[in-house]
């Protein structure tokens, strides 16, 4: 048994900040000198370290200083087959897979390209701050194993699937329905519930599905009630006609997700862009989730994400947030985070009424804000909770994996440090308000460089050189 | 006489790509080996260096290996006072100014402020590449005064002027237009054109001045008709309302400047991300300039800004980019070239009839696609041009001044090495659309990390640690 205690400045969140307009402190969780207990990888205690101090005073404790320690980022849609094709020039979405995506993803099905890639991979997401990810793979049965076994190695939190496409794409990229069953059902038996390994019945959109496919998934989904369910939606104007000429009974992309009864808890869509109300309403009443991937709506140009609108209390979404890494731009949460306040503020404009007065709609603009406060809990506990994994991370409670990332607010760009040091005096900050400060600074000037140390299962995995 | 020789790749722009729909070669030069001479500062001879060895045999050469040397970078829209305050939370423009940078632009009254300010903002400058600025300063002549000594100092060249403001600001933050009249046409004798500098008569934007200080503004470039003119345009919704409801006697924001005589060659308004078709019709006619300035529009909610609009041929308006630090988040203009990728491609489907099959113009949305040709130029020689400082600098011609910027592909995120890995050999780009490739990755997966040197008037101002 193996039990350790670090000390130091810590954030995390213990509501949802959404639900305290006006007074997001109440949902933040915020100890000046605090903590935390780790026994076996799991979080054994946690507060102020006055008061615990005594109780664990044979322990040794690591100090990490001048740091605001925050629980591990959750990238909740990732395409781990992308990582070398990342940012590539030029197109939207369905012409980008054709160009760029779909040759680099093919190299997944050696298995030696797979392995050095998945070394990469997971380099990149701990240099980021991120420990947990709800990822795509390819379509060959190759590439989803050295993602598990990578993950494996690192005793890292994944959720992943053999990712299925057997339309509108080279017939070298695609999977028949039937070699899909097969290979995801050896792999469920392989991988799901193992280590820290968890399966996701992944097809990858519906412009790439035949129905004989989705009836696949929903066959995968009755015979493992509590598998994931994870694809895309509602990403691209002309990605969604497409959808709807294939799949011409349904009236709406999640009508075709709803018809082969994949929608639900654990159920997640990427983008969700141009979800209609009444989708976000279907959404909200089973439980499932959207991912929120703002680098990748804007470099692929897909449009504006209404986080207003999905946060609407009358019908709230399950939100996580996503790198999309490829199609998004960048691997750090961050970045994401930097993405999604842009988008937000541009929302933000359009609600308030200055540029078309009737569609002033004061409450979803302000909903559109995406305070420090509300950033943080997304990539941390609110994305666990969308993807009902906060059983097991999201926060510093008790019982939960200790995985978590210490952050420097001074690095970054050059400008980063004198920025942080008009928000907080020397020794950091002292109140969760001067914390909210640093931590947008972070998000909006700074970038991974502001990941010092990221820390998995109470290991450290990752430390800045 | 100092004559000195730089060896390596060279990438600049002898045309406007937007010129060569399809052919955006035809706008670069491209030399895989070239060699650069200068003497004093000045560009004496440029070209493959096979061709010039002979030549300048008796010269030593700087070899630079492994990078793309292109020319300095111009920041057409930046706030020198605002360089701590940059990235600061949470409002559109006009609460914005009022809690954050009214407050720290003040402290630039004081010269010992000013001045330690003025150190901070060139060395940001120059570890992002910048080697060109148009700046805003603040309404005390302290500021601007130490902005042109840091300046001079470095010896780059820098187009500003105080800052003036009479109107929705605090009373000891406004400047009176008798005021701004002898502090202006004291600096105009002091300043302009000694050295690199060049000073632009700055009324800071409509909303904060009265009728009585844009007539000064119109007085002084009476009296001083070489001089810049630099100001804001169109950036914000409620911003424009303001506007016009001060300058009752004008239809549109465009037509308040023109009233005044302000807009011709050598005026820039920043922004203007709401002008309408007609004033980019007056715009292009005057041969006055626009900065977009993508960083801040997203950053603050403003809007995008209709790049495939702008560069109509029918009304072509000259371009110049800005970071609008801090109003924009970023010190780096390859941050602005990545946000203003997005930006353009959220225009492109917005016009390509996905959405809204009324809205197609696929010309326009096509203009939006910002290629890695349109966007170093746009921050080169595009960005010279705009300013009428193209005698100067922008590119490698002979007789310009000897700005450049070595970039390391490899350098940035960890993800970015692998990734340029894909898009060239080791050696380095040897085709035009090699270097196109990477100039794409360096703005959109990597970031100012990628800026290894900067080279001003022929002296090497800065090298990455």
């Amino acid at each position: 048994m193996s039990t350790k205690a670090i000390r130091g400045t810590f954030l995390d969140f213990i509501d949802d900040p959404w639900k305290h307009v006006g007074d997001e402190h109440a949902a933040t969780r915020f100890l000046v000198d605090g903590l935390l207990v780790i026994e076996d990888g799991i979080i054994k205690d946690f507060g102020p370290y006055d008061a615990l101090a005594d109780r664990w005073a044979e322990l040794e404790v690591t100090e990490i200083r001048d740091r605001i320690i925050v629980p591990g980022f959750i990238d909740g849609h990732i395409h781990f087959p992308q990582t070398r094709v990342l940012g590539a020039y030029g197109e939207q979405l369905l012409p980008w897979l054709q160009k760029w995506v779909f040759p680099e993803e093919r190299k997944y099905a050696d298995r030696e390209y797979a392995q050095a890639g998945a070394v990469r991979f997971f380099d990149n997401l701990l240099a980021s701050g991120t420990t947990t990810i709800q990822a795509f793979t390819s379509s060959a049965p190759v590439c989803t194993e050295e993602l598990f076994e990578e993950a494996s190695r690192r005793n890292m939190r994944v959720i992943a699937g053999i990712t299925a496409i057997d339309k509108n794409a080279p017939d070298w990229f695609t999977i028949s329905p039937e070699e899909f069953y097969t290979a995801a059902t050896e792999q469920i038996e392989r991988y799901h519930g193992k280590g820290r390994n968890l399966y996701a019945i992944t097809p990858r959109f519906a412009f790439g599905a035949t129905k004989e496919l989705l009836e696949t998934c929903r066959r995968l989904k009755q015979e493992n009630p509590d598998l994931w369910v994870h694809t895309h939606i509602s990403e691209n104007p002309a990605e969604i006609r497409g959808v709807l000429a294939i799949h011409d009974d349904c009236t709406d992309y999640l009508g075709m997700y709803e018809k082969y009864d994949l929608v639900g808890p654990k159920f997640t869509g990427g983008h969700g862009v141009w979800l209609s109300n009444d989708e976000f309403r279907r959404i909200s009443d089973k439980g499932a989730a959207v991912t929120f991937c703002p680098c990748s709506n804007l470099y692929l140009g897909s449009g504006l994400f209404r986080l207003g609108r999905a946060t609407d209390p009358e019908h709230r979404v399950k939100l996580t947030f996503g790198t999309d890494m490829g199609g998004g731009n960048r691997f750090s949460m961050l970045n994401v985070l930097e993405d999604a306040y842009k988008v937000g503020m541009l929302n933000n404009t359009i609600l308030d009424g200055s540029i078309v007065p009737s569609e002033q709609d004061l409450a979803e603009s302000e909903r559109n804000k995406l305070s420090p406060f509300r950033a943080f809990w997304s990539i941390t506990q609110g994305g666990a909770e969308a993807l009902y994994i906060d059983e097991y991370v999201g926060n510093f409670d008790i019982g939960k994996e200790a995985d978590f990332v210490a952050l420097d607010w001074t690095a970054g760009p050059p400008a980063n440090a004198w920025h942080a040091s008009l928000l907080v005096e020397e020794g950091g900050p002292q109140t969760v308000e001067q914390a909210g400060e640093l931590l947008f600074s972070i998000m909006m000037v700074s970038d991974e460089r502001a990941v010092d140390e990221t820390w998995v299962a109470g290991e450290r995995l990752y430390k800045k050189a």
